[in-house]
């Protein structure tokens, strides 16, 4: 009898941590949440912990012919504070594991760790350990963070009433299509080596790719103006599949308005350039690490004049679905491609 | 002119993690200790949390051809646990950081966290998140620990004092054995593949490869007794390397005898059919994660009796060096080789 092979494409990569994760129970005290979140949480006393871990493998989440190493570096840190950031904490330490094969030279792993620096320095977070190892397979990053919130504002995902304001921070779509850019140079590049890569009038996007920011300066100002978002999340998978976790945990649906997506200049010019719709690349892009969020209508006024916080939609009832209204108010389903790792 | 090119074998793991770490100060309060033990160190009030993490890869740490999935899932949690166990802590939750080519299927990926979780249940932890992605090289698996301490029971390395009792638990040199068999059967079997391994005589090292126990059960015990170690250490690398650790961060010598160390006979036996010293297999065979400790010598009443503790040696001055008492009462100087990832 041959045994049963089901492939994790079947799944996906939320179909396979629920099914993992599937009749595991809390057994420790003070674990107030495990796995579902941007981070766990463990009560210990008179705030709440936080840890969040992510993983890049070269070819999969980076390429080293585009990517140099120490913003390769600060990213591997910058994505794990962002976790922090989702759950409207402050990050405190990291631990860093490296795999290196051989071909990694002391001053190549210098490089990355410079990066690693410079993030620590911008995030006010200390590197406390971690274990360096060699590779037979590429370079290997899995960075844990750990963060701190005092329990009156931690922030999940569950928490989103009808009603709720969305918001979102920044812009969108800009890593995606940054990353186009620099896929599109290296081909040129590999078909011609004298090519130049002419990536000066990239220079945002391609940054917003290969070193994207933890808003944390968001979660101070929010603090400033007395807003806490009633449920957030970092857009690392795009803002359509990340909205629909929000909208999962918190029971809801959600009316994203395309007019409103805060897209930058240089995202529609490029996105025209590939031929690409540039509010796709804003719902569906990922990687942008900006905050999305949801507030009463109450705290509207508060946040209305901050140049960075954008109201893109409202929350509304699960049997209302998820709905997008495009430029011409046309309400269509908001669909999720998210972004496939398997 | 040319980039200098410093080969990472140069330096070595701790050469480099040295390097790397040079003038890191520590920016946030109540971070206790950073990089230099078997974890890191942070004051949550009224207890100290404990960090540790550690990362397998394919092909350098196990190898899939003789080692069973659910094995591998188990062994990278009682690692890590292990480092816990080694600060005279208690473990309290884990994330694990999962990359999978797309030849493991979702069955697969399940016989790795049917080992995770009864990992999970013997030692009493929580798995409370990760990251789950596609790799183009292999398996890899990162995992983080978190545990906790009461402040007055905290272990380091650095604690031990001139004369104190060096202490070992378990038997030594049991893993690296049991890895020599394991990989002649993989050579007989590509050789012919109709062979079939004949692993029965060799059940307990290659058990001990296999699937290592983190000792929790002498913290537990050693807590009974009332008895806290001065410093301690997991034997990873290797007894003589590991103590070595003891010795330059507590500023002292120690003195180990040969005829003290605990051997299992199924290593004697295998190690004379590799022709190789069962002594070197228990200095720097590794992979034991047996705890390393020192006691006062006040101290030596309350376990001399427990049938799972070993007096191996103690702790002398520096300036006395470092030595390993042969069985006819040669004294050496005790070399560490300990285990070299690079």
């Amino acid at each position: 009898m041959e045994k049963k092979r089901t492939e994790i494409s079947e799944l996906g990569e939320f179909g396979l941590i629920e099914r993992l994760a599937e009749g595991l129970k809390i057994k420790n005290e003070g674990i107030i949440k495990g796995i579902g979140d941007d981070a766990a949480v463990y009560d210990v006393g008179d705030k709440y912990l936080l840890t969040s871990s992510d993983m890049l493998l070269e070819g999969v989440h980076f390429d080293l012919s585009y990517m140099p190493l120490q913003h390769l570096g600060y990213k591997a840190i910058a994505v794990n504070v962002s976790d922090i950031a989702a759950m409207n904490g402050t990050p405190l330490q990291i631990t860093v594991n490296l795999g290196l094969s051989n071909r990694f030279s002391v001053e190549a792993v210098e490089a990355i760790y410079g990066g690693i620096r410079a993030a620590c320095d911008e995030y006010k977070v200390d590197l406390v350990g971690g274990d360096t190892t060699s590779s037979h397979s590429g370079l290997v990053m899995s960075v844990t963070v750990l963060g701190t919130v005092e329990k009156e504002l931690i922030t999940y995902r569950n928490g989103a009433r009808k009603n709720n304001i969305l918001c979102v921070t920044g812009d969108l779509g800009a890593a995606y299509i940054g990353l186009q850019v620099l896929e599109r140079e290296k081909q040129e590049f590999m078909a011609n080596a004298e090519m130049q890569p002419q990536l000066e009038k990239y220079d945002y996007i391609v940054g917003c790719q290969l070193r994207p920011k933890a808003r944390m300066d968001i979660i101070y100002e929010l603090r400033d103006l007395n807003v806490k978002p009633t449920s957030m999340i970092d857009v690392s998978d795009g803002l359509a599949s990340d909205s629909f976790h929000l909208c999962r945990q918190s029971n809801l649906g959600v009316a994203i308005y395309e007019n409103k997506l805060p897209i930058d200049k240089q995202v529609y010019e490029t996105a025209a350039e590939f031929s690409i719709d540039p509010g796709a690349c804003a719902l569906n892009g990922g990687e942008d690490y900006e905050l999305l969020f949801t507030i009463p209508q109450d705290d509207f006024e508060k946040i209305k004049n901050h140049p960075d916080i954008h109201t893109i939609g409202y929350m509304q009832s699960a049997s209302k679905g998820k709905s997008y209204v495009t430029g011409n108010q046309d309400v269509v389903e908001l669909k999720a491609q998210g972004w496939r790792h398997f």
